[in-house]
């Protein structure tokens, strides 16, 4: 049997604990046992030298330690059983999503990292030196995915994205886990929503498989209404009494609206759908009839944006229209846009964010605690 | 039924080809037709605007265009079933190479592309600027995935890794996807080996169920041999009739071994165990009984190295020797050598390359050819 011991105080005196040690015995089937067998006439062999001191004592049932601990000492800290299981809620829900998007006919992309264009904002977004010549790293996918969608119709692509956010908030990091997803031959945004509540359901199916991470960490798991509850930005705002000319939800309006999904829909989601087009990017389609608001959507998850989503233009002359109307030039897109000149079909998807789904799971205070080894406007190491 | 039309022109005179397009009207089952079903009476209505005269003929069988032009094109271009069918090969690779792993007991980890101190050469890495800092893009999950056999004992990664390679070559990316995989309590090399035989024989498991992409492409999979056949680095140049004193293999040696091992073993595959320890990095295992050879491998595929990997040191004491004997100090290293100091079990790993696998899987000339959106020292776009 493999396995990693944590304490081996009790048999192997001569070691400290975290030394790895091989361990040759007499296994035998005892339901009384840590994991059902008992190993008796042990010998215990040493594979490597003493272990120093862990930084927190990981053999306690939970890891009391600050969060700067935490960081600092990740690759040791990790170890703890209920820390790591909750990386194991992240793999379990990557597994998720796959097995769903590949069931729905999706195909997985790979799209490039570094960039000649940024694509969501000049201001948070890292320079390269590539080759002497400067590049950026890929904020999303998005140009790539909507363009594959001409390609494989359905696509979705895991991977990492790379955010200069100076900001340091419980709920940013640097270098974050897309689960991105890009589809075509939809009507509208409620399409897109219809496949993210697809996506959601593998994700909490494949989360309730890991039941020894799901003990250990508490982790109280969603479920994923049939059809997820929306409500209009113009009525949100209503709902939460904001004023009606508000450009955006503020946190703590997005914790009233969770609040009211659960009590009015007992839903842990609800999608606020038509946000203001002021406040979303040039490529994202109109609400038909009004164009103040947009075809697209946030989904709040406990009360807070864990995914947006939404439907994209796809006419080209929509595209010139609109970079023009930011004041931009559309040959800085040229590239882009040329996908789209060849014919594109009406589309749409969304973005999660795995480190926000995964502390919202665990209910942990901070995206870090869940992230193996976060990156942020102070972190590079470990 | 969702579909990409490539060529209406039978139905829709009036919309150029790829001009996406409803079509409304009676579906019957004909076994003759094109997909087994036959539309009648169909209306067909264009979705955008009439779509550009596409680069290439996306019609015909083959999509016979020089590479600078599928790759300025390549948005469009992958359109072609059979491009779009190499890429599906990919996917299924992806899919098989997971499902082998999670079967295993690895579990999937995301490890930070930006990074302070390089993994494998200072010469090859990319300089980020990260808030007024240097940073480093991560060349391979090398240092984290190692620190997290401490946590998950065997742990896997598909994500980007980046090389600034100034060479123009037709086997190398600046970024490509690195199939990266690590695992505790090894013997040696040897069970690295055995596990990337079963990861291989579930990329080709998959690739064989995509049935109308091996049909399109031409490719011709691999039988994946129960053991891989291996031959001693210093038996390999004597092989080929190379000098023993040579300190690599050239290309030419390779293709001599492929052909070796396909004549001798039956096998497209084999392992060059003990390179050099001179051409390894420091964190090498060495041959025990002799330290001038290496517990490492390269994976030849028909005659190409597909796959390095072997046995890593594990004690942290070797480590600080061998930083040294590489006239490096190991205090550059503190954050990645904590691990070791806190017990690491024997471990190993390896890293395929998604490209150069689906380049020869489809005997495509360029890795470029197989690659969405290709970066090297010359391109940044599309």
């Amino acid at each position: 049997m493999r396995t990693l011991c944590h304490d081996l105080s009790s048999t192997a005196p001569g070691s400290p604990v975290e030394t790895t040690v091989r361990v040759t015995g007499t296994a035998t089937a005892n339901a009384q046992a840590p994991g059902g067998i008992e190993v008796t006439q042990a010998y215990v062999e040493p594979l490597t030298d003493d272990a120093a001191t862990p930084p927190a004592e990981l053999w306690r049932p939970s890891l009391d330690v600050s969060l700067p601990t935490l960081l600092d000492h990740a690759p040791v800290l990790w170890r703890h059983p209920a820390q790591k299981a909750r990386w194991e809620l992240a793999a379990a829900s990557l597994r998720g999503f796959r097995a769903t998007l590949d069931a729905l006919g999706f195909t997985e992309v790979a799209t490039p990292k570094i960039v000649a264009t940024a694509t969501e904002s000049g201001s948070s977004v890292f320079t390269v030196d590539w080759f002497g010549r400067p590049a950026h790293l890929a904020q999303s996918p998005q140009f790539a995915k909507q363009q594959l969608v001409g390609v494989f119709e359905r696509v979705y692509e895991v991977g990492p994205v790379f955010r200069a956010e100076p900001h340091d908030t419980v709920r940013h990091l640097a270098e974050y886990r897309s689960l991105d997803v890009e589809l075509g031959f939809i009507e509208d945004h409620r399409d897109v929503l219809r496949v993210l509540r697809e996506a959601l359901a593998g994700m909490v199916g494949a989360a309730a498989e890991a039941e020894q991470a799901l003990a250990l960490t508490g982790a109280r798991l969603p479920v994923v209404p049939e059809e997820i509850p929306v409500v209009h930005f113009a009525d949100a705002l209503a709902l939460v009494g904001a004023p009606a000319d508000e450009p955006d939800l503020a946190p703590e309006h997005e914790r009233a609206l969770g609040a009211w999904a659960l009590a009015e829909h007992g839903s842990d989601f609800v999608a606020v759908e038509g946000y203001p087009m002021a406040k979303r990017p040039f490529y994202t389609h109109p609400q038909p009839g009004d164009e103040r608001w947009s075809n697209s959507f946030d989904l709040l998850f406990r009360g807070l944006e864990l995914v947006t989503g939404g439907q994209r233009l796809h006419r080209p002359g929509d595209y010139e229209r609109a970079i023009r109307a930011r004041g931009e030039d559309p040959s800085a897109y040229e590239s882009y846009l040329r996908a789209f000149r060849h014919g594109m079909p009406p589309h749409g998807g969304f973005a999660i964010g795995l480190e926000r789904w995964v502390a919202r799971l665990v209910e942990a205070a901070n995206v870090r605690e869940v992230t193996l080894f976060p990156r942020d406007l102070h972190r590079l190491a470990p």
